[in-house]
């Protein structure tokens, strides 16, 4: 009973800012965190078909940047090899995570910041990710980037 | 029974783009819609107050515009005040909603444009927003915003 209860206390605290409403557990959180880290170390290598593996593999997962919504996984990955088309552009890609929500048992969302370390030019801007798990796995069911650039 | 099939079959035709792992039922995407409008509604007739009651008022309410996100319903309808302390500027809004999807039962996300109608020059965008049905009505919790100029 005490080794049950402290397991949930150290899950609590653990929880990225814990709320009421919107508590996400460490397990959700980490997991959420592994897709981000594996999708930078696929970038990192230009490994784009990999990168996308952080994407639902949907016609309903979203992406929206610039010039507004791109839908579908295979349209979001052309428009991502027409606009990193080699290594040096992708230059050297790192997330800051500021935010993850629980919005239901199966939904999160993310707040966060990148960054693009290139020769040609660094790039930065922030962005909204929906979560969804789906067969036990989070993917990214819709993206919302805004470049600062 | 065939009542009961023929309203079933609207309802299905209704939804929005209905898709087996995201349909939204007729009932959600009205009410989802309905707070849009009254949105509208209240910007035009400068009510910023009444605007604001679509979102949920919460410190974990985020708007992410074009300087990154900013935390908590207070902070939000600041930022509103700031940049449009007058109906001149406020201009007429309309809205465009492209997509509703439903990702659990109590939450959705949407995407859509805005145009707003000013003297001193139109303003247009495009946004994604999470929903969260609370105490059966339904809030945005996230509002990832662009402005195509």
């Amino acid at each position: 009973m005490v080794t049950r209860l402290l397991f949930f206390t150290t899950i609590f605290f653990l929880s990225f800012n814990a709320h009421s409403q919107s508590r996400i557990s460490e397990k959700d959180s980490l997991e959420i965190m592994s897709v981000m880290t594996f999708q930078e170390n696929a970038w990192n290598i230009g490994d784009l078909n990999s990168f996308m593996m952080g994407y639902h593999n949907s016609d309903e997962l979203v992406f929206s940047g610039k010039n507004g919504p791109t839908y579908g996984w295979n349209n979001i990955k052309q428009r991502y090899l027409n606009s990193y088309p080699n290594a040096e552009i992708m230059g050297k890609l790192s997330f800051d995570v500021k935010k993850i929500r629980l919005v239901s048992e199966n939904s999160a969302y993310l707040i966060g910041e990148y960054y693009l370390k290139r020769n040609s030019g660094d790039s930065y801007g922030h962005f909204t990710l929906f979560w969804k798990k789906i067969n036990n796995k989070w993917f990214i069911i819709s993206d919302h980037t805004t470049a600062a650039d």
